[in-house]
């Protein structure tokens, strides 16, 4: 069960009415990595994990938390919204190119379509989707998607920092940026603590048979590219990071198999083949059986 | 560029027909963490780096890799079709119940869109789309991206390795399954030799000026959930992987602000206000305004 | 803020496993009108809203329950899931067309990708998507919306009712069942309290300036098909609900124009125009203009 | 059948041109609330109707009609973008700000892909979508969708009422908004007609046996939030719209149970499990039996 | 205008229930190449196009027609849907594996959601989108794009037709593929009366100053697989189509160029780049910027 | 398989930074008519091929060639973005007009999400999608397909040839507009070669027993629009181009059948039906029966 409680985490007052940044703001709300996203992906992790305790508990906690912070962004684009040059009225939009230019960078549906309000979308206007979340069962798996969400989280409020220099805005972002911090340990911590606990080793899944695989090319760098560089890295040579092997670099494939031959489905297909299959030239059994149906 | 042999890296050929495993085989030629997504991920990282050189290198030389696994997967689907009942022949559907199980957990589209072929979509039916891809520029965040990418990969190809008993399917799939576990390998090397070289650093992006995030809460797990292990991992106490800090637990938040007052936009929003707005009852100002307009 | 509490509003246990029924779950959690939809929804109505006081509080009271019932399909689902058979072994499926059938009734990706567990999507497998949801300002406009997805979410958990005889599924339907009731009945009456109040009323927005749209059509029904019983209705005469007209009924428009001319844009844009646009035919001016450049 | 007429039901003539606007419009000619939704939308209403005559009619009659304002704001759309500024000359961008910010803010792809012309998409560019459409069958559901798609869409049409000055584009929004009006007018008496009727009564599904309900919380206002405002509305006491009950106003649930043990499916679904599940310390039994598969 | 008439083309009576084909039909419904495809497309076309008479006559005279057929599809597809077991009598599909294998086929939306009534999503449950429809406003290149989407409709219903032994829907099926027969011939007939009035040209778009794109590189083909009968098409030797070149063939490229250096936007990006980025490592300059903002 | 070689087929460096300009190339490299579509549509064609040879070799030859465009495109738009203002500097787009109109026109993800780098999206930032594939299996259907993609795709070239006066830029495009034209000569020199080999015929699919269509309706134009100059092309008399009949001109349509009565699918779905359904009303049986499961 969920329960709210009307206060924010944290204070999200602007400073002065912006419209386009209202439409950026949008990209750490409804974007691939914004808030909904973790706040959706941590708790249906939880809700599909198969252990009860300390790492379904972290799920849990973190989840709520960010559900917040899709609170704390919408509160704060309506805000900058609320005084903002929309489009509303265009007669001075003639007039002045420069609030031309801001209306020509907001967020058309912010204005039409949620009255000066956020939405469940991106900073482009694609709405959310279910499949930005991640949730496997496997908990070194989904640790490790966590971290690079939240690493690309912060990357783009980093950013996002730079873009305004509202000093509400950027109260709030500080905030924000904090505790991306905080989460980017703790699904690093969360993912060394499972392998040290030997319940999750690499490669993921560990606990498939690992003499199914095809050892001869578990460690094999195929480099299909030309790039001259490529075997100087640490991913060519030496001990593999899942202690299980070691490097070696090649150029191109170390296996190669001929194509089968196309594939042949029943002539109701209709796709083409090498036979000529037109009514004239047809022999009489295929097209015989397809005018008998 | 690209250069195409016809050629496969590994053979691709099943024992047998099987339609509702052609299904299920698009889930990874097609879906969030098919093929298409790592080859396109890769390459799009290349493309958007920022330093020429080894890392790029290898972003280019398993980018491509991945395309020639998209066309192993094609050609397996094509071939698990191709004498497989799939609708063609109703009669035999009606007679037959075991055949008719069968149609009914085909994909559709397989059959009557592509004539018996593989399809840029996943084991649902949805189509592959550039939102799965992640290709941030920060080669830390992205390398992690693709260590995920891998592993949830690596996961399902596993799961789909015990939905067949078909020798020619398992034989491709330890293939890539080893392919998957070399890739695991290379991207937690990428990601620590970029850390190591001091290059990037922990929290992504490492070079955002730290004391510019509300430090005070950089380290606070707060637990927005009641459960009671929550504070017993290694993400609750003890110094954080960054190395900058020291994990503290709190049940709940540490800070709070109040929430703002809701926002009044422009009237000709025609958003609910407080102020009764209909025609009867609205002071002349604001409806007169309208009026006017 | 959100705060998570690891207990459930009602049980959710299965009797047994229905894997083919926790595909049809995901309706009512992940669909147009399931339980994600209705959480954010109201969610972000409260945060667009633009009046403090008991209709926001009633947004928020509501949508965070929603987000407890999005948690309890998912337990659901999970359970259902757990013993069923999901493919994984195909030797079974096999042998017995009744367990095969199941296996082609599943979501897929409840398997492959989410390893038994629930999904953010649809019974088709859709992702949930952030346009399912209506946050616009107008209360009145979205108290009917709400009362739209209430009937509607009802509906799909009174068909689902019948889908399954498993007491446990049952237990928990009769109570989203009756939450749903609920929910339908609050909607109606704040509808009704916003026009009782006059802060809002027909038609929606009611504050536009009604003399500006062009009244002589505003009671019209024009009928553009040939049914024969249309002028039978309470909307063909009549005063009209909103209590400022009477309906009038017509065969066919009342009103008509001519098209406009078709336009004719920038020669650069290569659309095709009457005037003869090869190199060869086509008179010095436009072709040397577009050659110049 | 359909029959197109080439007239219009209303003229649609822009004084000027205006790229921009011709954007914003988009929103109700392809998004979530435009013209196609409603077309489609009563259209699949009357194909999936169960009863033949006046409401099935209605649905007919007023779905053709709709399909005209598609045409009608297609054809404004055209002329709006007929001599606008583009991009297509990028020199006098440069030099003139004013323009420049006319071209950020058009839709790019009425330019590049439909050559200065209309789109099925809405004013942020995402294209239409099926899911946008409500057809369940039960026709006091799908009027109350019908009621609120006019609600929306009379409300988008105000606010783009005052985005422009031009007289033309007025004009024709000036005929859309009493349309509106007509429409909201007409779905909510055919709604109470039904309820007056007693062919569909609250709450939908009406002929769902009430009594498989769970009654007890039938008329609870569970207040999930902790708004003191929240018990004064009509929806918190009294009786409620349908008729059957009282409400009666609670702060958070009434009910609770404990979250079911986490699953435990196959563990071929390499899920994370308490059992430590590393090759080294799993007991024989499971990891041999996935060897020996 | 559109003007409905509650009548069909042709007949669409199915002679018995059939739930699994109703979700195939779907596909041409609401498919890529469905009939709301075909019916927008045109209709989009007509609306866009520049010149009014007999290419803009034919857009509008069989977008109308195609409408209709979506009428007809509905009307099947609920008649299919009728009495067929769709779920709602779970007894009864435990014991018959036949009809379990039915349900399993289904579209669940149909029932669950659309209450045994037809969708505007194709045969995989993918909701209808724009992004389907093609309406450049150059008509050579439109009347190709809609010859393609008649074949590809036509090989579809014909796939269709040998999917059900149904006299009902197979009559149906025969007009529709008699329609596909007749919208073939029509487009290509225009494509062809386009280019002999010399109103458009190869290459489209024909009035786009040749001489102003790469000639040397415009008639060879570039063979970047390694097929070896490549060279052996009348695509890679002899006059070209458009009546301007000879084919010429090539292994590979004719042109090269080197990859420029990778790009240094501004570090406030953070984007990984050669110079050691981290605050230890940095000389003064670029962080100290960084933390002077 | 595929091999990357670090070199581009054709020189793609701008001449000074433009991002809307970037904004805009993302049509042609992730829209639907860009690259990666005929990269991939051409490759997934080849895949379902049913012949070997000439045919296959093609479509592999060119599919390679274009996933190089994309490689070209993605390196263009990251250079046009490298030194562009892209909102980094709030403070100078606060001053200057010009400036900021450039922001508001730029694609946001490009800067917030890829760090001023190339996406796989259109110009209005949708995500490209698998759906924009056409691989039918049949070849005539899919060259068609092929010839109108490289139409649609070379018109969009050459509006975006006007939209900048960067010699850099025109310099790349004018090679683009070169492969597009060989690449539509040969598609359609293709389609007729398979057509003259009698491979393949008009109408496709050609080996479809054509008597099994309704004959009578296969050559007759039924214009559903009133335009009056409909009968004057050549799809309206004369022989037809699949050279087995002739056209025939009709007023609307030549046949008509009644629309079947609604359909009454189980009580169960809860459609609102002509027999009043409330629970006072109901006649016991249906009611009764409800109410006993």
């Amino acid at each position: 069960m969920f329960f709210h409680k009307q206060e924010l985490q944290y204070k999200a007052n602007p400073d002065k009415p912006d419209a386009v940044y209202a439409r950026k703001l949008q990209e750490v709300l409804g974007g691939q990595y914004g808030e909904i996203t973790v706040a959706l992906q941590y708790s249906f992790q939880a809700w599909n994990a198969h252990i009860p305790g300390k790492y379904r508990d972290l799920l849990f906690g973190i989840g709520a938390e960010e559900m917040g912070h899709v609170e704390m962004l919408a509160t704060m684009i309506a805000q900058l919204l609320e005084k903002a040059p929309l489009g509303i009225t265009e007669d001075s939009i003639q007039a002045d190119p420069a609030v031309a230019a801001v209306i020509g960078g907001t967020d058309m549906q912010q204005a039409i379509v949620a009255g000066a309000g956020a939405r469940a979308a991106d900073s482009n206007g694609n709405p959310w989707q279910g499949s930005y979340i991640t949730a496997s069962g496997n908990l070194l798996a989904d640790f490790t998607a966590n971290a690079n969400a939240e690493m690309q989280g912060r990357l783009q409020v980093a950013r996002l920092y730079h873009m305004t220099d509202d000093h509400g805005v950027r109260d709030m972002l500080s905030f924000l940026l904090a505790r991306d911090t905080m989460h980017q340990n703790q699904w690093i911590a969360a993912a060394r603590e499972l392998q040290e606990s030997k319940m999750e080793e690499l490669p993921v899944p560990s606990n498939f048979p690992i003499k199914k695989e095809a050892r001869e090319v578990s460690y094999q760098y195929l480099n299909f590219s030309d790039g001259k560089t490529a075997s100087e890295g640490s991913w060519a040579s030496g001990p593999t990071p899942d202690g299980k092997g070691e490097f070696t670099y090649h150029e191109g494939p170390t296996t190669s198999a001929p194509m089968p031959p196309p594939t042949h489905p029943d002539a109701r297909f209709y796709g083409t083949t090498e036979i000529p299959n037109t009514v004239e030239k047809m022999a009489g059994t295929v097209q015989d059986k397809l005018n008998r149906e």
